[in-house]
């Protein structure tokens, strides 16, 4: 059985490396797809990294961390949630378990016969995306929020500045 | 001469059949289109019912109410307003009075040499889709907010438990 | 248990009414939907009519042809198979039937659970949108191909002087 | 060299032609490209004129203030900025030098290795498309915002209707 | 009253010029749109040249042969001919008299109420981008088909290998 | 630096397998990244297969002839060739190498400085998706020419039946 978790990871921090890490360890024996949802967007203010971008922390975070058993993959946006589950059929490799605490997402896949499970949810209030978005315009201290090798990334392609002319700062 | 009515019927309520019943009664002899619109939309806080659930809700409205005439279909958005009428006009079958209380639908209508008509709005503070859809959210009563032939198709497919997970709850 | 029969309609003909006649009178008891496919088309050679003037097709000769339990929804193109039976279980009412004789909309149905079943062809040689529209072109006889009330309509649209401006005469 | 300034000019006004005849005016020989952004857009509170009216004004208000050496071309949104500098070196004519106050374009630009210019900024509280619009949607008084030969095309295609109709007054 | 002629001009040969030469002789007071069809499209066998290339095409040609009054588009594609008419109206400012010999477009605009005039067609047999590209490809003459400023921008652009490279050659 | 070599892979065949081989074996320290072009298609002539299928071929393929380093990512298509690279950009994680033997591709991404490598062609005659999907089609054998995992998979789920209903025997 293969896992699919999807989320947009904007950008990939430690919440979402403890639920992959979480994830793996619970099924060893399952490869899990991490699906890069909205992979279409970039450069805006919910979506500042490119698909790419995003990959490429998460590899290096899962890398760093010894996180073996994992694939990411692009998810354009559709926006028809009735063809949703549908779409990821086709568009990614055969999956059976489906890893979301979005209870709409349960609720589509369910529908069509998935065994939803709740990963769980690794301090929630501190790990947000938008928490890191946010002290990235605003110039505070973010590094701590990510992995060690996703800051060094984030840094090296100037995350900070690049939020700030999207925000219209700088 | 055919009429038609666009709305999103998120759900159909029963300022919605007070609307068609008069429509249908000052027009006996006037077939009347009812346009679905964003039919493409569905599982979202806007527009939670896909355009089949809508279209199901309306005939056993219609059927219950005995209001016969009326035809319902589907009218996925296109989102450029200068081609609405031209699109319509494509879409539907041949229609020639407009019924419509927006004033931008009116305009965009009249400059195309349509007849256009305000329907009557029975009791629009109390019948709204946006008032329904909170209910259903908050676990209020909405039940008598539509026809009864809805209320009950609404609960056989479980609407209120679907509005609570597209808002995150449940 | 209601039943789905997709075509394009290109236009109306006599194999299409046959086709309906049959269906109708093998189920009874089940309403009938009539999938005007491609509907975004129009005023092209493969799709000459707009949906709209193919649901009047439609209307008419099944008033002719006294059949009633029938609607017809038009369902623009989406390209992407894998998605196309969830995308018609959104844009249409709920139907559990699915009448074709095309190989491939049978698998596609099969996968997702749907009762198949395969309509008579009536004269398949014969009536073909195929045959009609290259007639229109060629000045040729064609009305004998399709319902007297659609060779009515068709002439009232000036279909012939249609194709033949498609396909760069006239 | 050729120069690209774009904008929505939603409406034309004078903080536009301020800019243009500055840009026009410190480089002389160089041919400016006009892009109106959202050119797919119209009828929506954002976007209230189409490509073709935004042309119109501008081509009336340069003739009025007898700038030359601009050409004004309909730029529809793609919504992908990785891909926005790309897609403009397709669209339009070639071009070098880009004027922008925005830092977000002039990041995209700068990293495809263009020239980047800041334009100067006349009267920014005060000429702004989004007050003009406000103002057209209150009956406020806006003439004085447009250049004279703006003001009379917005009157004649009645401009201040269709805003309050957009709003949903009228 | 402004005029519109549309075309691909893959590329603007001399045929194209003497039509726009002829329609400006015999409405000299009447600016004329020259709308780029098919805008989006490049590198591909039908549309080799992108709608910025074509633009520059148009205004060499016309500079060289003192062709004034003129402005040129991009028109991109929308697929849906029952809405062509509509589109073009919002892309494009106002415009009343339609230039085509395309009896499709003259069908579509007549049903609007658009004045259609065709134009004269010079050596409708030789210059035709289809003949031009064909001899590009096969490393053939083509420069005596285009105007001489065509010629020289076509040949700095590369257009020969890139039409060879297009079709799988070089 | 990172490799990326984008192919349909409908299917996955030995040609693909020994340029992959090839690749990785003259650049044994480079990711190779495998672009699964025309990912939003399936269920057609030209593409059979999902996505998600073909990545799955890719993987059992590589997994059995012992290749590493190498990820199989879906592209869908966006049919604008001056937009390519950047839309490649943006989705894929960074590569500076491109291997493609098709000559507009080369040039596509020369323009913007990329490196592009020729990778070896193997058999090109023989191994080539137009001739496996004919096979599958005309119900000749084909399995030698997939690697043995992609036959066996291909055979799982159905291959030959699909192709003939696609081509609407069966």
């Amino acid at each position: 059985m293969r896992g699919l978790l999807v989320g947009r990871f904007q950008p990939f921090h430690r919440g979402h490396l403890a639920t992959v890490v979480a994830v793996r360890q619970s099924h060893p024996d399952e490869p899990l797809l991490l699906g890069i949802g909205s992979a279409q967007a970039s450069f805006t203010a919910e979506n500042p990294f490119t698909a790419g971008e995003r990959a490429e922390m998460i590899e290096r975070a899962l890398t760093e961390a010894r996180v073996d058993g994992t694939t990411a993959l692009p998810v354009p946006d559709i926006h028809q949630h009735s063809q949703w589950v549908a779409y990821l059929q086709g568009l990614l490799p055969p999956f059976e378990r489906v890893y979301t605490n979005n209870p709409l997402t349960r609720l589509l896949f369910e529908r069509d016969g998935f065994r939803v499970d709740a990963p769980p949810l690794v301090d929630r209030e501190r790990y947000q995306g938008a928490v890191i978005r946010r002290r990235l315009v605003a110039g505070e201290p973010w590094q701590e929020l990510v992995p060690p090798a996703v800051a060094r990334y984030l840094e090296s392609i100037g995350a900070a500045d690049r939020m700030q002319r999207i925000e219209g700062r700088a």
